[in-house]
């Protein structure tokens, strides 16, 4: 895991979360960071596409479509 | 924003990126954070719709499916 727990805890109260269990933490975590594996790998892929070593906006912009 | 940008740079190199583009960085950061944020109101609206004030993991469970 890569992403911090605290910040995931913010995201749950500015949605209005009056309490939150430290396993919907984890879990939402776990999610949030499958998700940006996801895309992180197919941003990647389109950069090697382009005959390119940097990863730039616009592969993160095409991997999120 | 409440994630941090250098998670989100590492994630990027977990995935095979030589250099990642600052830009890059925040674009999928924007990204993610959006994600979660829909999870974590879906899953505020569950644990209120079954009566707590709590969210638990099966509620972040149940946003996700």
């Amino acid at each position: 895991m890569e992403l911090p727990i605290a910040p995931i805890g913010r995201i749950l109260k500015n949605a209005g979360a009056e309490r939150v269990a430290d396993a919907a933490k984890a879990e939402l975590a776990e999610a949030i960071e499958e998700y940006g594996n996801g895309i992180a790998q197919k941003a990647v892929n389109f950069a090697r596409h382009a005959g390119r070593k940097t990863v730039k906006a616009e592969d993160i912009k095409l991997a999120i479509k």
